[in-house]
């Protein structure tokens, strides 16, 4: 018999909202940051936002508004 | 006499839910873990994500929301 | 005087069902397997898939769901 | 005085309904063969479809159905 | 004040049916042919259409249906 | 207390129409020209258009319709 | 207990409306200015924008209409 899921994938990015999380891009690139708010395509604010290169900070950002659209995973850390 | 399909593409997510799954995405990356949700999109929560590359373990990835319109192919394990 | 179509491109995936494919993806990689179930947007699932390449078996992937939009085109086999 | 276009490009699709077709795609193939059945999204099921490479014979790929956002253009021949 | 736009864009599709245009497309290749049918996609339908490189004609590709997507511009020469 | 926007972007398309714009395009290339329409999708009609290469003029295009998808920004000058 | 969001991402466009933003695109290229309206596409209008290259001044764009598809982040600054 099947398991019926619980929640749905945005309940995840409701449940972190005001925690760090660690952003994936198409464009080898990664964000780290705390999120602070999200839509239905996936676009991301997020605070004290750095960009990171192989693990390594690559540049502060500060405050962003991220494109859904470009993203891979979401991830709390 | 064409033999009727039983169950629909999302129906295979469905029954998935709570087992080892691994993705296969565009960029040449495939991320194994535990399926714990999708939307229609395909967006998947996956628990105790891995990365890997040729088979190899790249990254612990822990919980990932990941993006559906990455996704080559989900595959259970 | 046009000759009318008997039927529509998804039909013939629906004639397909429970048989072999060859599916073409866009990253010059095919699998070859069983079709169990399509939707509208192409999604697949195929059972006994194996990856090919230039022809030759590169992996064997069981079970998979295959996004639509990864494919160029689908053949029985 | 503007000419009243007589026809809509589908059109040309529906007179050539089991007719030779060369389909151009972006992944520099072309493929040719009869086509059968097409639908809105310009997926099209051809007949004794042939791969051609620079024009020669790549490989005979039999009965296919193809995603029509693959397609640059369609051409009877 | 604004001038206010006599016409729309796809007015000038309409102005030139039956007559020459040259199609530039995203893969670097250009075709010169008769329009005479489009559609809201920007699907076109040209006849004695010839492939184009550099100005060059590359091939004759006779009566041709154009995917809309492709396109960068239209031009009437 | 944010600031009230007084217009929306498609408004400077309108407040640009018959005045000359650069248009940098996906593809490396620019285009200059007179704006005479556009429409929702961000196509545009352009006269006297002239493809640029780093600012160097590479083709007169004279009349083209441009589709808005290739479009990276639309600058007056 | 998931902290209910405060606002929605497009909320940061409009509270920056008249400031300076920095706006990453996917081509490798940033652009900075001040923004004067946005829609929800994420289409902009920047005034005073400048073409950035690893951080240094590229070219002066003066006013321009930036389609949202291109966008990765805005930020401001």
């Amino acid at each position: 018999m099947p398991i019926q899921q619980q929640e749905r994938p945005f309940d995840l990015l409701n449940r972190v909202i005001g925690q760090q999380v660690l952003v994936r891009l198409k464009n080898n690139v990664s964000v780290r940051g705390k999120i602070t708010s999200f839509d239905a395509h996936m676009n991301l604010v997020m605070e004290s936002a750095e960009e990171l290169n192989d693990g390594e900070l690559k540049a502060k950002l500060g405050t962003i508004l991220l494109r859904g659209g470009n993203i891979i995973f979401v991830s709390p850390v």
